[in-house]
């Protein structure tokens, strides 16, 4: 669960320092003009994302909604064979094929299909879209 | 992760169907106005929730924002504890002390503490506020 805040320090406060979740990395993603810190729950992480370039999609969200929930990512094991799969099926895809994201091949589903939810997919580590995307 | 849907059925036809996500339950909480249906992911769950009584918070929820992302929920210990000491750090509580909700102790923690998203507390199965609030 990715969430868009406006000053990670602060973000921390709350979720590594009241909230007790601990923090498994500070990644800063000079290419996607963010700053991710990851935090896992049990099998899952949540990712706060903190905009480092006014320019990106990511900022103008925050200005335009403030902070607040961006985004779901599920890990698929063959992304290219989900999406094709999923736009057979009548799925709204913003990316009809594997794209390369800074932590592996990634692809988002629009929220008209996710009932209000934008939904991205990455593929587990080793699946073939990695070697396709020349990581 | 709890999202707020219109028509369950329709969601599930995402959810389940197209994202194949395992549906572990589908329970009509009376109570509280809405029908939920579990998809575990991992540890975590997403929560699809459809308002059943258009005079709840979450059906207005529904009515004037749409489809989407409602809330998130984590496991705590002792609920009644960590609300004491949240209130003492400065947290914003919505319940400052454990309420009886559907499946369990709970307590909502205000968006404008949780960076713009509504945190909800549940008490792990057993805890001290099981009993106080005889379930």
């Amino acid at each position: 669960m990715a969430v868009v805040v406006r000053d990670l320090e602060a973000a921390l406060g709350f979720y590594r320092d009241r909230l007790g979740l601990p923090v498994e990395l500070v990644l800063p993603i000079e290419s996607d003009g963010v700053t991710i810190a990851f935090l896992p729950v049990g099998e899952s992480k949540v990712e706060l994302v903190q905009p480092t370039d006014p320019s990106t999609g990511v900022a103008r969200f925050l200005e335009t909604r403030g902070e607040g929930f961006h985004h779901v990512c599920y890990e698929v094991t063959n992304l290219a064979e989900t999406l094709d799969r999923l736009a057979g099926q009548g799925i709204e895809l913003i990316d009809v094929v594997p794209r390369k994201g800074a932590e592996g091949p990634v692809a988002f589903i629009h929220p008209r299909s996710g009932h209000g939810v934008l939904v991205e997919l990455i593929e587990a580590p080793g699946g073939p879209a990695w070697s396709t995307l020349k990581y």
